[in-house]
C-alpha cells in the first residue's frame, strides 16, 4: 500500500513517501482449509489500520514507525509472525532562486531506501537498506588471472569501466537502536566504491562491506547485491578507428550478479 | 542469460526460448578479500558453457538440462553449491487455414513456466513452476465472517469477481523424476480455481495445492502465492443507476498477497 | 481509466475489460491562462460519465462504445474535437474437463486491441488495431543484397530467424462499419507473416499489408510497425562446434524498427 | 541504440550516455513491395555509423552530434528525411569527503534529457525536451469552480497536493543554436512551478510555459504534458481521527492528463 505524509510546520512541509507491506503469518489453518474466516484480517482492516497509525505517528524514521505497527499487528489472535517491509520513495527540496523551496519537491534519483521489520516470539529484527542506488567509474577497474578453460574466450581487462546498481540490507544490533547509522553506511559504501582499486565487482564488494561495517558498529552484518553493468568496448577496427576506452556500448543481457554477506567474523559467501 | 534454441526436423521446427540463471556458491574469500580471480569462474565463460551444452542436449524439458549444467558446475574448483534457475517462455504454433504451422510460432499468454535445480553435496532437488498465470472468475467467490474492529469498514460479499496471476512452485521427491507431471499440476491448479466455491483467496489457493498433490504423487509440496487482483463495484447511485454486479474497476494498489505452502501432512501455513 | 463489465446471462457470463482515454480539445483559453474553470470538465466527471454509459451500453464493440461516448463529450461546451483512445484486454473461457466454463476466464496472450475514436466538426474516424501480438518464424526469412558502405559489417543471411511484436492501425471508411472487419485482419496479418518468402522485413510488412487490404474492403489503409528482434546465431566455434542455425541468442538493443503505411493505391513509405 | 562516451582528460573524465533513434524515411518502394534491398540500408551499418562518428567528436551537445549524424544518412540515395531521437541519461559526480570524484559517478534522478533533429529538403527542425522530472508541491494549489453536471461528484479543493512528471518539448528558431538554453528553460519551468498559485494544473502549466519563453528567446514554442499525479486524502473519520491534509494515498489509475502547447502569439490548446 501506498502512504504519503505531510508534517506541516508553519515555516515548511516535511514529506515521507512509502509503499508498505505487512505480512502476518500464524495460526490459519480454519481459513485455508474450511473457509472460516474469523481469524482472517481484511487485507483492507490491514491498510485502514496503517493509515490511522500514520496519522499522530512522526514516521521520523520508517524503521520506528514500522516497529510501532508491528507490535499492533502481533497482538492478533493467531498471529505468530509480523514482517513490514517498506520502501521509502525520496523526495527533495526543489531550490528556488539558489535557496531550497519550503513547500516544493523533486524526486531525485531512482535511489530508494528500504527496511524491514520481523517480530515473532524470539523478539524483533529491524534490517534497513537502499536499493537502485546506480554508480559508475571509468577508472581504478580490472577483472584478470580468472581462470580459463575451454569455453574461456574473455579477454583480460586492466582498465574498464565498472557500472553497478547497489542493493544493499544491514541488520542492526538488537536493542535500542540509532536509525541515522544509515548515512554513515551510505557514505561508506558510496565512498569505498570510488576510491577502491578493484581487481573484481567481488573485491570491490567486500572492501564496501568492510568500510560499513567499520563505520557502524551497530550493524551486525551488511549484504550486497551488485549486478555487473556491462560496458563493452566498441570494436572500432572495421572503420580505421582506434578505440582507446572511449566508446562503449552498455548492455542488458547476460549479466554477472556479485552477492555476498560480510559479517562481523569476516566471513563472506559468494 | 538468453538462449533460444530450435530443434529441425524435416517436417517441422521446435522451440525452446529460456532465460537461465546460474548462481556458483563457493569458498571465495581470495577473491573477495585478496582479488586473487585465480577461482573466479568468469560470468562470460558460464555463459559459453551453457550455449555449448546446449549445442548437443535436446532441452526436451528445462529441468533435465538444468541438472546436466549444474553438474558441470559443481565439479569447479571451490564450488560447493550450484543453482540453475530457468524461465520458458512459451510459443504455440501459429494456425494457417485451421492447421498448425511447423515453422511459424506466437508467444501465446503471459504464462511462464520456471525451474530451479540446487546441487550440493546432499544431492540434487528439483522444483518445478509457473508464474504469471492470469485468471478471473465472476462468480462462485465471496467473502465474508471476518473479525470486525475499529479500523475495519470493508463490507462483507457474497458474490464477488476473483481475480488473481498465479505463482507456483513444487518440488519433486528426489530420484528418477517424469517431468510430464507439470501438466498434470497445472491442470489440477486451474480446474480447481474455476469450479471451487470460494469462502476467500486462502480457501481456494488450499483447494487447488490438495489437488495439485493428489493429481501428482511425485511433488513433496506445493507453494502458491496468488495476489488479490481486487474488481470493485462501481457506486453508480449518484448517477440515480443500479449496479447489480456489472461494472467494475481493476485496481492495481494496495492489494492483498496470500501465499501458502500446501504439503503431504496437510500442513499449510500463511 | 480502467473499466471491467460482466454481462450476465443465465447460462454463462461475458467479459469486457478495457483501459480509456478521453481527450478533449477545445477553446479552453480562460481555464488556461486565467484559472477560470467554468469550462474545465474535471477528469473526475469524465470518468463517472464513463462508468454510467457503460451500464446499459452492451459494449459488443469497444469502437461503438466509443462513438456513442465521443457524442456526449463532443456536445459539452466548448469542446471542439474528442479522441477516445481504448485497450481492450482479452480474456478467454478456462477449459475444464475439455469444455469451456460459463464462467471462469484465462488471460491469453500479451495480445492487446485497439481502437481510437476521433469526433470533430469533420465528422467521426474510427481506427482499430492490435498491438503487442509477438511472433516468430524460423525459417522462410534472409536479408542480402543490401548496400556496403566503409561502417558495413553485417553478413548475409539467406535462413534466418524472423521475429517481431506486431503493432497495427487500419482506418475504417467512414460510415456504417462492420466491426467483425478485425478478425478478417488479423487473420491475413497472421497467415502472411507465416507463409511469406521474406526477403526482408520490410517486404513481409508489404505483404501483410496487402493481404489486410485485400480481405477487409472496408478499411482505407493499414499502418504497422515491426521491430526486429534479432537472434543472433552463437558463435561456436571457439569450444569446437559446428552451429548449423539451433542456438541463438535473444538480444532487445539495438534493433531495427520497420514502419509503414499500405493504402489502396499501392502507396508505402518507410 | 545506447551509446556511452568517455571524454578522457588528464585531471578528470566526462560521461556521455545515450539511447539514440536513427529513422529514415524515403523512396523505398522496392525494398517493401520487390524485396529488392539495394536501397535498403541494414540497422547494423547504421548503428556502426553512429559508433564511428562518435570517436571524433566530442558530444558536447546531443543536438548538435545529432545535426551532424543527420546530414551523414541524409546523403544516401533514396533518403528523403531523417529523423534522430535521442534519450539523455544523466549522471552526477560521486562526492567523496565533500569533494566532486574525478572518476566516479551516480545515476541522479530519474529527469532524462531528449533532443530531436528533423531533417528534410526543407531545413533542419531542432526540438529540445526534457522527461520523468517528477516535482510535487504541498500547497498553493486547488481546483474549484468546475462545471457540475449529473455526473459530477468531485469536491472542490482549496488545498490539495499537486504532483506530476513533468515531459516538456521545445523547438528552437533555425539558424545557430545556443543549447545552454536548456538550462533557462529547465529553471523556468521548475521555479515557476514551485512559486505558482495553481488554480489548477492547466493554469499552473501555462504559466510554465510562459515563463520558459520569457526566459528563452531563441525557442519557437514549448509543448508541456503533465499527468496529475493524484494524492487523494485519505478518509479517518470511521476511526474517529481528523485529517488536516496530512494522510494521502497516492494513486495510479485513473489520472488526467494535461497538454498543450504555448507559443509567442500566446495561442495555447488543450
Amino acid at each position: 500500500m501506498r502512504l504519503v505524509k505531510v508534517r506541516r510546520t508553519e515555516r515548511s512541509h516535511d514529506l515521507v513517501d512509502l509503499t508498505l507491506d505487512v505480512r502476518l503469518e500464524g495460526e490459519f489453518e480454519p481459513v485455508y482449509v474450511d473457509g472460516d474466516n474469523s481469524l482472517c484480517l481484511a487485507t483492507d482492516t490491514m491498510k485502514n489500520t496503517v493509515y490511522a497509525f500514520a496519522r499522530h505517528d512522526p514516521i521520523d524514521y520508517v524503521e520506528a514507525f514500522s516497529e510501532r505497527l508491528s507490535a499492533h499487528f502481533a497482538a492478533q489472535p493467531a498471529v505468530t509472525s509480523v514482517r513490514i517491509a517498506a520502501t521509502e520513495h525520496r523526495w527533495a527540496r526543489l531550490d528556488v532562486n539558489g535557496r531550497p523551496d519550503p513547500h516544493a519537491f523533486v524526486q531525485n534519483g531512482a535511489e530508494q531506501w528500504t527496511s524491514l521489520v520481523v517480530r515473532d516470539q524470539s523478539g524483533v529484527q529491524v534490517t534497513a537498506g537502499l536499493k537502485d542506488l546506480v554508480v559508475l567509474k571509468t577508472t581504478d577497474s580490472g577483472f584478470s588471472g580468472f581462470p580459463r578453460d575451454r569455453f574461456t574466450t574473455l579477454a583480460e581487462a586492466s582498465d574498464r569501466i565498472l557500472a553497478t546498481s547497489v542493493s544493499s540490507t544491514w541488520r542492526y544490533r538488537p536493542g535500542t537502536i540509532d536509525y541515522s547509522a544509515r548515512d554513515r553506511v551510505r557514505t561508506a559504501l558510496v565512498e569505498t566504491f570510488a576510491a577502491h582499486k578493484s581487481l573484481s565487482v567481488q573485491h570491490t564488494l567486500y572492501a564496501m562491506g568492510e568500510a560499513a561495517l567499520a563505520a557502524s558498529p551497530e550493524i551486525l552484518d551488511i549484504t550486497m547485491s551488485l549486478p555487473n553493468r556491462h560496458h563493452l568496448l566498441v570494436d572500432l577496427k572495421p572503420f580505421g578507428l582506434d578505440n582507446p576506452n572511449e566508446i562503449f556500448v552498455a548492455t542488458d543481457q547476460p549479466y554477472g550478479l556479485i552477492e555476498a554477506t560480510v559479517g562481523r567474523d569476516g566471513s563472506s559467501k559468494s
